[in-house]
């Protein structure tokens, strides 16, 4: 499955408790717009159903990010930390841009995105279940399940694509619904607009997931397209996107207690997953993945410490790993302070207790659950050995042969019969990877990082072991000298670190491939087999829980309905809107206040990285020389604000809208306690952190000079 | 010198600025009667200046940590973390009272402390700044001002001294005054109760200086004499002291916005240094200790995880190294947030612009802070040097035949030449020193403790290097083979880690020892001409600095009063009042409320150390049951809370006094902004932190049962 993702029915809406928890479908604000209206929407909620209206028709998808489009040329903002990969695929040692912003003030200066840049605008989602499993017997699992769905989702993918528009199936409550959502498709995006690291990375990681924050997290891009409309690649002709819709801005902002809501891509929480896969998070997945992080970044580091090229290069995934370390570090930090095993635990037997007090029908689910309780199990006896060949694939020379020879044998079948993700209309995405290598990645660094993933793979028990990598790694490879010596013959025998090389062997056909000399076609051609055992093993277990987890879901939403609480989806990366106020949050001893503002910026300059405010920044602050983006009710500059929305990864770049819908900030953190909210949700504790659009616009004014994009947007004074 | 710091002089005590900045001492207390009265003090000021007196009387030093007598019985009370060395001393494998708390339920069953601890009871502050350089002509430096102040002040000491009374010459302002202090020694000092660490050091390194806070840092010592009265080590005959006076509890507490005062030991703050020295510090001292303590605790840490004894032996000095490393990195945050070296620079400034302004006799004084300059660098050249053979002095092997020989070739002189620190009165503690490594050393630890400073020592310059080190290195000493071997030979030559055979040592004649064949004592005795070489070069740079920075700090006084800033001395282990009230602070975008409740612990607890609350506590504050020790304004159990008072390290254990100078709390950290006040204070941001004498009673009658000694204190209820 592309995703196995959760949503909630119709059925359960009138449910909702008055917590602003909940990351509702647009389709979904009708059915609750008292509860918007009472907290102070001023539109009428079903403008906001229209995915095509004023609002929402703005709201666009990075693909990992949100973005909105703020001017008729398609302008579009986001987060620094979204715009980053087009920052840094514009850097270099000599030109670095993410140390010293970039300004464009023609559009004849902006600055092409990486190749992989994408501006996705929804225009349609509809549901297909009944297209998707309408036919299949309930009690049918296994492959055959996996198989079918796979295919009525090629089949629903292929009858709505076209150039230009991107079609895609979101499967929700882990299949208890699907929906298919139909998006434009943009592919020439520029860099238009960047600040200084120090502004839009002030911080950093320090400060990352926490409050009070002082973050310029902003960035302008700019979507292209074919002067006839029509999406097409990066190329000098293309000319400016015209979107349907912008948002307004709103350059006075919001004040504490306001209305505000964002509309965003959330990309995955896991607020109705089993106790024992909380648990497994909490003993296994996070630990886990906080040790390999934590080596991958130690590898990483002590290159970069060496050779600033390489540190340009590994900036992004740096960040990124930084990030999730924190992150991971946060959900196990508030998860054992939330007691989640056993307070997930005792929900579970409250359901199973009320479901032995049902009707037959209802009752049945709960041996469903035991049975997906079996197929967890299975999963975590290959845990370990799919954890390594997943660190393997993020290496350069494992995951490009990997590409390039699966694309290859893929295209000897019928398009509709390729494996998801490689067929016809994923090679330009695979393509594109393939070039973006290039400046992302340095051949000694993967070496060192293949090796120490290998190292990792011979210490998997036998009955997890790969026998053509175990072939391949020969007899003497529990010692380390060998493996080395393995992994350095790897690399000096593949010519795939060239990128033309590369590209030619993209292009090339399967019996080509497997007649290469290149050792690492080689090595994946003899591992494919494998690989390819590894995963009809897991389309079986998936298609097991592909029957079985809506069932699991279903008992799920009947119970929380016999209890009035909210049931709403889990995030799976579609579009949703949460509303609520602006405000902080009380703890013991502590109260953090909705707003950050100017001073607090001048508090915690240092001069040192991540505090090191530029000098006419920091000027500016100290004399308080706000122009008229100070708050009006305060008299000082607002940086950053508090609000209990409900976000998480993927919302990044959302933007934060007033009561009629005007643009007063971009979304793009939640305080410490947020992060295992993935898990569980603490209505008085749980805030996202928004930077301020009086401080965006301060920033473009008073210390960038952005002015001709101040007016692109009507808002320059 | 043993201490060379600071105190302000009578002349600037009416010049006080509204700040409750400033750690007094007890004799300029009535000269800021007005604002003690004005801030809520209930008493008569000057009741405060008499060290013998119902409330200075009952406050004691412990040596490093403050402490209180807190019934007729010498019941002591003081921090958990100041208690640790005797908790430990009583703590193994298998009967670790660390974990487990330990309670006394008798005075019989009470524990024998480690056999230097002590408490000392201040009984006379004497000037006597006449009689140590009154004779002396003021441009005279160097080691003749060094050793006429040394000698004045031994003979001082002698004069002053006698069984069981303790005297101690205190230097202030670098020399401008002296004082001799008067103490009461008492050697038997017993543990009578600790809460398990899960309560005492609630939070542990990751709550340090860090508010939130829920700590329960207090524990319980007695202090014993011989029948007879007069100061006894250990014995089983001895009987409890009887103070004159001793605190009486206040068990309501204090709430927001009360008076509140500290009164104790603060060791040592910066805040008269010059920039110079500051930027020392930030860029050479704190970093480079913090490279050290981080390489230490690696090394101990690793031997403790594979043996839990050695984790125990060490677990002080764990405890210490990270209490260390954390202050250290927020005085460099601090530091570099108050741009404390521009700030002192402008300072500095602002004050040799004065002086030219003044009359030739004040003017001059700028000529010497320009040759106090020339001793800081001169100090500077031989620092990494100095610094390195300071860390092999903490490694057992050298601090041991270090002693063992020093004290030897010192007992060849008349006491009054001996060298300070090795005189006949020393020698008690240097014993007790040689047998506590007993318990708190591992020789296997050590050596690569050892091993570790000298691989620092050997990359030293050549101007650095010591003669005879190199000779005991021999040549091949780069290589770190060769240097392990010298090392394992050492340490597999002496006989030194037997206690018995040190004691032996310790009573032998220079001679004697000079004879002997045990490989540290032999490493000893081919050293230590070399050490009082530069011994006595450190000595002349300190004669120099005795006579110039007293100049400084002339000018710098003179300077404060024409500004009409407040001048009270830095801090320098004598005895101080701290007054102000219960308070919060404030930052931008959260705000720090002034208690912390037992809600707070509950939100806290993880179960994971150092979040691991005991599960009868848990129980208890999640049910509330908070007997008769809730607040009465809030009617929730208040655990630490929040003062603006000026405190530093030495002040752990302090008495937290009300209006009335009853007990309402003990002292135990300060924020984490408070780090950086050693050398800038800032009245918005420092904030000390105490735990509630509610929680520490609740704790005690609720939780570990303790009535014994809530009956002896009369709170029993």
């Amino acid at each position: 499955m592309r995703r196995v993702l959760v949503t909630a029915v119709a059925a359960c809406f009138t449910t909702l408790a008055a917590a602003d928890e909940g990351m509702w479908q647009p389709a979904q604000l009708p059915a609750i717009a008292s509860q918007l209206q009472q907290r102070g929407l001023e539109l009428d909620p079903s403008r906001l159903t229209d995915l095509t209206g004023p609002t929402m028709g703005a709201v666009v998808s990075l693909g990992g990010c949100t973005a909105s489009f703020v001017s008729p040329d398609a302008l579009v903002v986001t987060n620094h930390h979204c715009a980053y990969g087009a920052i840094q695929y514009n850097s270099t040692a000599e030109k670095n841009l993410i140390r010293d912003g970039f300004l464009a003030r023609t559009q004849a200066e902006e600055l092409p995105g990486d190749p992989n840049a994408r501006v996705y605008v929804t225009d349609e989602i509809r549901d297909i279940t009944r297209e998707i499993v309408g036919k299949l017997d309930p009690k049918v699992g296994g492959l055959a399940r996996y198989e079918a769905i796979d295919k009525a989702q090629k089949a629903a993918v292929a009858k709505c694509e076209k150039p230009g528009v991107k079609c895609d199936v979101y499967t929700f409550h882990g299949g208890y619904s699907f929906q298919l959502v139909r998006q434009r498709e943009i592919k020439d995006i520029r860099l238009v607009y960047a600040p200084p690291a120090a502004i839009g990375k002030f911080g950093g990681d320090v400060d990352n997931w926490m409050w009070p924050r002082h973050t310029g997290d902003f960035s302008f891009l700019r979507a292209y397209v074919g002067k006839d409309g029509s999406s097409k690649a990066y190329s000098k002709d293309n000319v400016p996107f015209k979107p349907k819709h912008f948002l307004p801005i709103n350059a006075n902002g919001v004040e504490a207690g306001d209305f505000v809501m964002v509309a965003g891509y959330p990309g995955r929480t896991n607020r109705y997953r089993l106790a024992e896969e909380t648990r497994d998070a909490i003993d296994w997945q996070y630990p886990t993945n906080i040790r390999w992080y934590t080596e991958i970044l130690d590898i990483i580091n002590r290159n970069g410490a060496k050779d600033p090229a390489v540190a340009v290069k590994y900036a992004n995934s740096v960040a990124g790993f930084n990030n999730y370390l924190k992150n991971f570090r946060g959900q196990l930090e508030g998860l054992a302070k939330a007691h989640a095993v056993d307070t997930k635990t005792t929900k579970e037997e409250a359901l199973l207790a009320w479901l032995r007090g049902q009707g037959a029908e209802t009752a049945a689910l709960g041996g469903d659950i035991g049975e997906l309780r079996g197929v967890l199990a299975q999963q975590r006896k290959v845990r370990d050995r799919d954890l390594v060949l997943g660190y393997l694939n993020r290496t350069f020379l494992y995951n490009a042969s990997y590409h390039i020879y699966r694309t290859a044998t893929e295209r000897t079948k019928p398009d509709l019969q390729r494996e998801q993700g490689f067929q016809t209309r994923d090679e330009p995405k695979i393509e594109g990877t393939l070039k973006q290598w290039e400046r992302r990645m340095d051949p000694g660094v993967d070496r060192q990082l293949f090796t120490h993933f290998l190292r990792g793979y011979v210490k998997l028990p036998a009955d997890q072991r790969v026998k053509s990598l175990d072939a391949w790694l020969g007899t003497g490879a529990t010692d380390d000298a060998v493996l080395v010596q393995k992994v350095d013959a790897l690399y000096a025998g593949t010519r795939l670190t060239n990128v033309d090389e590369r590209l030619k062997w993209f292009k090339s056909k399967r019996s080509e491939i497997e007649a290469s000399d290149d050792a690492a076609l080689k090595f994946m051609v003899a591992l494919l087999p494998d690989l390819l055992e590894i995963e009809r093993a897991r389309k079986q277990r998936s298609g097991d829980e592909l029957r079985l987890r809506p069932r699991y879901m279903q008992a799920m939403i009947a119970y929380n309905e016999s209890l009035k609480q909210p049931v709403y989806p889990d995030a799976n990366s579609s579009l949703r809107v949460t509303f609520g106020q602006v405000q902080g949050f009380k703890k013991d001893g502590v109260e953090f206040t909705p707003f950050t503002t100017g001073d607090g910026i001048v508090a915690k300059t240092t001069g040192e990285d991540p505090f090191d405010t530029p000098a006419n920044e920091y000027k500016a602050l100290v004399a308080r020389d706000y122009g008229n983006h100070a708050s009006a009710k305060t008299g000082v500059l607002p940086v950053n604000f508090l609000a209990d929305l409900d976000i998480t990864g993927g919302n990044s770049g959302s933007p934060a809208l007033d009561a009629q819908g005007r643009l007063v900030g971009l979304a793009f953190d939640g305080n410490w306690d947020s992060v295992s909210a993935d898990w569980i949700f603490d209505t008085g504790l749980t805030r996202s952190i928004q930077v301020d659009v009086r401080y965006m616009l301060w920033i473009m004014d008073k210390i960038d000079g952005a002015k001709n994009l101040l007016e692109e947007m009507g808002v320059a004074k």
